[in-house]
């Protein structure tokens, strides 16, 4: 672990062994393996239960306010709310000073997720682009973006372990990875690292989101509520995450290999020198 | 396309071009470039709007009927509901000759997900583990094995274009692919699969899963709901997706390379020979 922060013994709670049957060629062989784990998360509001995540066992208080925040249930700029986590119960229990929203029922009820391409989060893409466009006068240089990702996917050891798992990161514009997250989910990894900040006081608006997967529309929303104006990955973008990246002036880089890369919207923030 | 269903000009469909910048080395270039395509579709059923997935924009009504019957809002069983699909507006109105079960707002309601590691399908993982462990004595050859997935690979043109869709696909024992379905998200394109087959009559209890992605535990609980007995991925199982499918006697096999794989659940169905 270097200069970041991480989720202490991540590698080892992360995955466990099962026995297999591997096949090569004509040879059977019994032996164990590593698998990534998965557990259920339930999130209950003023004792009303929102939504169960499927996630990786770890940073679950991390993972439970960055969901809050990036779904709209809360806000930073109110009192911090209390939340109690039963890891082994697989609850997270979260008490707000005031009552829960009244529309909330109403708008989580149509939007239940399946999956990797349907969540709460779309509807607020409505938002996303009445919103005010990002300013930030953050440049990202070329030199920067392709250490930054050689860096981040070295510190994806869970992915080559188990080869079941999606990691997100921040970093800051001279080059320094300042927290990291692996999960099952693409969406969790990323409000892992929104709670995190959340809960140290630190806005993420200098910041640069990396990513090891695609990147949806949901993630350009996510990012765009913490006001992070350069997103990066290795991966594919949608053409409604270009979309809405552009309307909201966030910079949207895509499948970057080395010294190469695509960026989609906001290009001005790629430092040319 | 070869010996199977596919929908007409999906290639063509999913993806659309944008400009971008491209970086290579210290030099920049403006040009156009494919990127996948992501549409919202709410389905609402008897009126009343129950999700909005995100989704590849074809197949939309298989897709439709499959959600439901995934996700326990229609079954099998029951005279086929009204489905009318709006394209343009991103709708699917469901009309069923009955009302909605009472129940499913509620169980709805909790169960919003987010993204890749959450869904409404979960808490169907209990009714999974008390379902009848499937009773298939379907075998599946090593040869057989090794050559669907490269022919399922094969297909994946739309990936290979646009790095950004996951793609499931439905086979015969005997080594033939009879479905194949590509979409943004893993489990749109596997309820494609089970919304094309009901709509053809087709029952999948003797078929096997083919999947470019992850095998989750909603994967497992989607096929068990359609009793598929074989489930085959190139990538990574949970461990809650092997608990699940030892429980249900169902064969996972992942990380198939070649002649190379590891079965994780009911290995028997492998034909050692």
């Amino acid at each position: 672990m270097r200069g970041g922060v991480c989720y202490a013994g991540v590698a080892v709670e992360n995955a466990r062994k099962v026995a297999i049957t591997r096949w090569r060629e004509d040879r059977a062989e019994e032996l164990e393996d590593e698998v990534v784990r998965e557990v259920p998360l339930t999130i209950s509001v003023n004792g009303r239960e929102l939504v169960t995540l499927l996630c990786s066992p770890v940073g679950l208080r991390e993972l439970t306010f960055g969901f809050l925040l990036s779904e709209g249930i809360i806000s930073a700029d109110e009192p911090r709310p209390e939340v109690e986590i039963n890891e082994t119960g697989g609850y997270a229990q979260v008490t707000l000073a005031r009552p829960l929203a009244p529309e909330l029922g109403q708008a989580l009820s149509r939007l239940v997720g399946s999956g990797c391409a349907a969540s709460a989060s779309f509807y607020r893409a409505a938002d996303a682009e009445q919103a005010q466009p990002i300013q930030s006068s953050l440049k990202l240089s070329r030199p920067v973006l392709g250490t930054l990702m050689k860096d981040f996917q070295e510190r994806s050891e869970l992915y080559r372990r188990t080869g079941g798992v999606h990691a997100a990161g921040l970093a800051t514009a001279a080059g320094k990875i300042i927290s990291f997250s692996e999960d099952i989910g693409r969406h969790n990894a990323l409000d892992r690292l929104i709670g995190e900040a959340y809960l140290r006081g630190r806005p993420l608006g200098d910041l640069i989101l990396l990513s090891s997967g695609r990147l949806s529309s949901e993630i350009v929303v996510k990012a765009a509520k913490a006001r992070i104006p350069v997103l990066v990955s290795r991966s594919a973008p949608t053409d409604l995450a270009v979309l809405l990246a552009r309307k909201l002036a966030m910079t949207l880089v895509g499948f970057v290999r080395g010294k190469r890369f695509n960026v989609y919207a906001a290009a001005e923030r790629i430092d040319a020198s």
